[in-house]
């Protein structure tokens, strides 16, 4: 590596290997892909003791620079995490392989047969923060949909990604393909970033994973395309015709299951209709498992809550804290979630269709749900393996990113001696 | 419409206008979209007398402004060009309508019923210059994939561009559908467009249609998203296993149909061996047909033709010219290509399947095509019925854009008070 004094510079020499790199992946076969994770996955287990070392230098930078418990926790490896990361790296290495797959097919009267093939989009940039474990999973599903990778993890997981990234390379070098297909960031220099954002024509889409100060940023600065959501500010709506169990069952789940996850429930709403008829058993629920619920107008009187003030509607609380409020039916729902939404993943309780019909074509969220919990949103439990993140853009990938996610597409024409009149 | 002189306050209510209208057109039952065409392709034939009246206005105006022939003629309206955006507008009315449609549904084991449905983008703008028929082209391809659209066309086309946008109001109305469905920016402002490409948030997408200059501009200046080509650089390769006369008759079809659109061949790449077999047979064509031949290195021996300059390669002639070299074989021919194109088509001629697939796999232009000639690049001709552009870019639409790659889509999923472990 180069003067790491010129950060501009060594970027923009990984922006070149990486833009090779890609031109080689874009034909690699299958095999020697699948080949290259499951070694990287060997690898990693074998030096389970290297990555624990190398995380332990960077819980001690975490703690002189005094990192909230949380931070410090999504920090820490041990042979459990580490058993995690290979078993992602297996998964993603036994899904069926994106890269070449005819997506349509067609003949046209011209005599022209015409194929739409899937290709791999070409550099991918992922930027995260404390999680290690990201090296593992992004340079997994980059590889295998056939994109080279940039990684820059933050400087809190500096040599935890290192050694997880070494074992990476020796997957690649094990499977014959070029090293600069998953390339790490060699420096803590927050330059890179900024440099990584307007890498235009090096880096065809950038991924930011982290909180949302990061993700900001990046949606702000970036010159290159972002798949990204800022917020999943999730809604429950408890329809007039919500079968009680049901309700009483998912809005816990939502909420509670992992209230820290982007899926999370943030918000309930509760037709009028639903509370004449169960009364605030929702609420009561979800103090009764230690949820701190802002109530509005007349659920204020539900005992245990606190009063919500205007600014807790459309807010993350990522906590096991949840806004509550009354809404006429699910048109009141609807203009609320429209009013106050992150277009990230909202759910319906109603054992009515055509309510849930209304709810569904209305609502223009990347995920929405009947009778199932917001905690759902998420890229293994939509049967895609592994995901990269959740978008709530609206152009290219949509909700869980995964390898079929991060590829374009190409025409094949084939004629015979075939001209246009 | 408020005071014209403040063009970002104008742009802005536009803006506010498209996106309550685009809340409204999600929902839109398809054959409210339909009759709405229909009707506009109505209006337009009645008020022909109207539209030509307009146009002359315009071409006065580019008479006076200095406007060269080929301007003068891409603006000029007349009964048969009338007629032909007439059966534009009841080709696209007579389209598959692309929104709710399924993509792909499946169940996962933890009970979860999962769809993917077609949704609309929500607000498109089209920048044009002077073709005044994308008015009604743009509009329609834009309503029907239940997007609204703010177009803004060129100076020259003010008059013609605002009679046919009066018709496409008339069909909304006789639809019962949001007037703000389709907007055209009431001034020649240049302002508008600057403002246009800001609008992030209230435009999803830009798309222009227009010379480099204009294009240009826009993928530079653009804070929102946009769906183009900068230049269609479009080569053909004749391999040494070509067919002469497939050879010959796709050559020149390629080169002479229309020479000025995106899919005009502008580069030809001979193999030695095809050389060595078959001499200057497709050059001679192309002199005989008075095409101007650039040659290279010893193809400049032939009689005719006149010397390339190194800038005559990754050149968009747009015009009777081409540039010709010799190359060594496929891979000669990809480097070359991925040196010198622009990702929009490329031609193999060669009766060779290995080498065909060669070509398919290691280029990643957004059409490829074997033994078809590059002037089928055009959505028409790939059965999407009608096309508001073509993109080389990568990320969600690639190659003709039609009503279809107009649109997103959502994740609707269904359980029975399903929570997740």
């Amino acid at each position: 590596m180069k003067d790491m004094d010129d950060v501009p510079e060594m970027m923009s020499e990984l922006g070149r290997a990486a833009r090779a790199a890609a031109a080689e992946l874009a034909f690699a076969p299958a095999e020697r892909k699948r080949a290259a994770l499951e070694h990287a996955a060997d690898a990693v287990w074998a030096a389970r003791g290297t990555i624990v070392a190398a995380n332990a230098e960077d819980l001690g930078y975490g703690t002189a620079k005094g990192l909230s418990p949380a931070m410090m926790d999504r920090l820490m490896l041990d042979a459990g995490r580490i058993g995690g990361i290979v078993a992602g790296l297996r998964a993603v290495a036994g899904q069926r392989d994106p890269v070449g797959e005819v997506i349509a097919s067609w003949d046209m009267p011209s005599g022209l047969h015409i194929e739409r093939v899937r290709t791999p989009l070409g550099v991918i940039g992922v930027i995260y923060e404390s999680r290690p474990n990201v090296t593992a999973d992004a340079g997994a599903l980059c590889l295998k949909s056939g994109n080279a990778v940039i990684l820059r993890g933050g400087s809190e997981s500096f040599h935890s990604s290192r050694a997880i990234h070494a074992c990476l390379l020796a997957g690649l070098r094990a499977a014959g393909l070029p090293e600069a297909a998953i390339q790490l960031v060699p420096t803590r220099d927050r330059a890179a970033v900024t440099e990584m954002l307007r890498m235009v024509g090096q880096i065809d889409v950038i991924v930011p994973r982290g909180g949302k100060g990061l993700v900001g940023l990046v949606q702000t600065e970036a010159r290159v395309p972002v798949f990204a959501h800022l917020e999943g500010i999730c809604h429950v709506y408890a329809d007039g015709d919500a079968d009680l169990e049901k309700a009483r069952r998912v809005v816990l789940n939502a909420k509670t299951r992992r209230p820290g996850i982007c899926g999370a429930a943030e918000c309930l709403l509760i037709d009028r209709r639903f509370h004449e008829r169960h009364g605030p058993a929702l609420i009561e629920d979800l103090l009764a498992a230690g949820v701190e619920v802002r109530a509005e107008g007349a659920l204020g009187s539900v005992p245990g809550t606190v009063p919500a003030a205007p600014e807790d509607f459309g807010r993350e609380f990522l906590d096991r804290i949840i806004a509550v409020k009354l809404v006429d039916g699910v048109d009141g729902a609807i203009a609320h979630i429209r009013a106050h939404g992150s277009q990230h993943t909202e759910a319906i309780l109603t054992e009515n269709d055509a309510t849930a019909r209304r709810f569904f074509e209305r609502l223009d969220s990347a995920i929405l749900m009947r009778n199932a919990s917001t905690q759902f949103a998420d890229g293994g439990e939509f049967g895609m393996g592994a995901e990269i993140g959740i978008a709530t853009g609206k152009l290219h990938a949509r909700g869980p990113v995964g390898a079929e996610q991060l590829t374009s597409f190409k025409y094949l024409v084939t004629g015979d001696g075939t001209i246009r009149p």
